[in-house]
């Protein structure tokens, strides 16, 4: 991919990219051992199922090396409790739930959608049944709002901010709902406007990820003014994330993605490329409308024919369309940031690690 | 069924039986438009399947004369509100949050389940899909949350006594998501104790009745010694309706159950009368035991056969335990309620409502 935005004109801190490895390894280090202490309060057999799908176990059980996945969103909210003046610290039961929230929506998600593989193994409905996923995905939620209600009583926060926190929480989490909602709507449509897609992506991967960045300084009794400027940082960063997760769908690697070459044309996926090309209204933009509403061979497509699909998205401008939207949702949550005082160096970090989460193929 | 406990010796308050119509009312008329409203904020087309699951609308989505249910969890947060000393409408947030809760958990556990009638109607996921049923009781359980926090901005309960309502609500929501657990892994079994199947009960029945006899006063500032006396009343009232559920489904009428002559015994279901007879240990307990330890013929017994495995169950005492079971349970539940201090008329609702779960065959 090409797609490569570089540090915005217009923010006030430089991003230090060394220091993204060692943000992230700080968030799984604080927050893995208190997330792996809610998931064992579980009755079995749930325990393991949810040892399994978060990589710590393999399906007998048996411990694995998985450390399960980059963990940004740790990282974001003990960021977001040093943002507001608070030891990073205080934002561990933020990140513990909304680890466990985006959790509870991969295994359903996986479920609903259909998905077999996840990060390169088998989903949890696939080794342990539909009702195991279900039910371990309801169990992850509610343990999310009782790891925050939790923080009232033992972290130093008070049981107001616990509150807040728990309707940041639960409010992401219906957005997280809506927008799958949305995305299955699509499937059963041949084409959907920018808008649409926009608005199924800020509820799928802007909300947690907004949730995420403001979590941590509301723990830590931040106002409502930094709350909600941490949190459009966190959802213009999820709409940047997205539109470059639309690019690599389409143009990555498999090496890179872990998904199947050309995944999503042939799940006619629709994506900010496609939503963008179909907008476009030229004769390489009508010609794939054309084609995504033939019904014809649908799921079969040779590797040709994908690729021709690939290229007619490029000519109607999809391609370019969206890797601008990522600079432009990139650049918006860079403002957002500006509008909270905070050290240099917290501003600095989540400098880094937005541009960490948009330049993917580093 | 002849089970029929009476009211029982040493509570302190008569029931009017003639009260509980009116009980149930006005849990209706003060819950359903504000658990209505709720709902309307769903994305579409969760909203339809709502109300479809509700009971409000047909498949088409047009209007229904349906009302959703006794709507005994609504009463009894109403009464709840009025033992801390508060009009009932300070509990109607509590009535709409465990209606919310109770209908995720059908939702989700007729997918699991694979039941296909609920109410003599067809289930949600039967209708519209198992995505859309996992989608809908996740996002019921999330508008839970949402509408007790919400009552402590906008009905004159603090944000601390919202934030504990929420507590008590969450910790309800994993007991019964537990007992779903348990009783998943029933189903690969011969045979469970009467200790494992109460402990079942507990969770999938006991602990959302224990929630909405408690979430009306915790709404309305009740210290938590009231709190935890009115979660015994509702958690061993949960007990004893199961206890009479258990003997309904293997010797109740069709007409007034709903369900399938014999249905439990056909899906061998471990219900307390089987436990009980399983641990009597006569000769008729060990041949039930054989029987039901034998794949031959599961699912497909004839009405014969089954009625000659509830002669068995009776033979070793099941059906008389259970009936016990239901006193006992019936009866701990009004010993619970004496240790709350409340208005006598108050009191004998609670009584009178009690009665009326309890004694299901009127």
């Amino acid at each position: 991919m090409e797609a490569r935005p570089s540090t915005v004109a217009g923010a006030t801190a430089q991003a230090d990219p060394d220091s993204v490895p060692g943000l992230l390894a700080r968030g799984r280090s604080l927050c893995t051992p208190p997330l792996r202490a809610a998931v064992a309060r579980l009755a079995p057999p749930m325990d393991a199922v949810a040892a399994y799908h978060f990589g710590w176990t393999d399906r007998l059980g048996n411990p694995t090396a998985g450390d399960g996945g980059k963990a940004v969103r740790p990282a974001l909210a003990l960021l977001s409790a040093e943002a507001a003046g608070a030891p990073a610290a205080a934002g561990v039961p933020g990140g513990v739930a909304v680890e466990l929230v985006h959790n509870f929506s991969l295994l359903h998600d996986d479920l609903m959608d259909g998905d077999e593989t996840r990060r390169h193994r088998a989903t949890a409905w696939t080794v342990f049944g539909p009702a195991q996923a279900i039910l371990v995905g309801d169990a992850l939620a509610t343990l999310a709002t009782e790891v925050l209600l939790d923080a009232g009583q033992a972290h130093g926060t008070t049981p107001t901010d616990a509150a807040r926190a728990v309707r940041l929480l639960t409010t992401a989490t219906r957005k997280l709902i809506d927008g799958q909602a949305r995305d299955l709507s699509f499937e059963r449509r041949d084409a959907v406007t920018v808008e649409e897609c926009l608005e199924m992506e800020g509820g799928k991967t802007g909300a947690l990820l907004a949730a995420a960045a403001a979590i941590g300084a509301v723990l830590a009794g931040a106002d409502d003014r930094t709350a909600d400027a941490l949190e459009r940082y966190g959802h213009h960063l999820g709409l940047a994330f997205q539109a470059v997760d639309d690019l690599l769908g389409i143009w990555g690697a498999t090496e890179v993605t872990g998904k199947p070459h050309w995944g999503d044309l042939r799940q006619r996926k629709k994506s900010l490329p496609v939503a963008a090309a179909l907008a476009e209204g030229g004769a390489a933009s009508r010609r794939l409308a054309e084609l995504l509403a033939d019904p014809q061979g649908r799921g079969e497509e040779s590797e040709e024919v994908l690729a021709g699909r690939a290229a007619l998205i490029e000519q109607a401008g999809g391609r370019a369309w969206t890797q601008d939207e990522a600079r432009r949702q990139h650049k918006t949550a860079l403002a957002a940031l500006d509008e909270v005082p905070m050290a240099d160096a917290v501003r600095e970090h989540f400098v880094a690690l937005a541009e960490f989460v948009v330049v993917r193929e580093r």
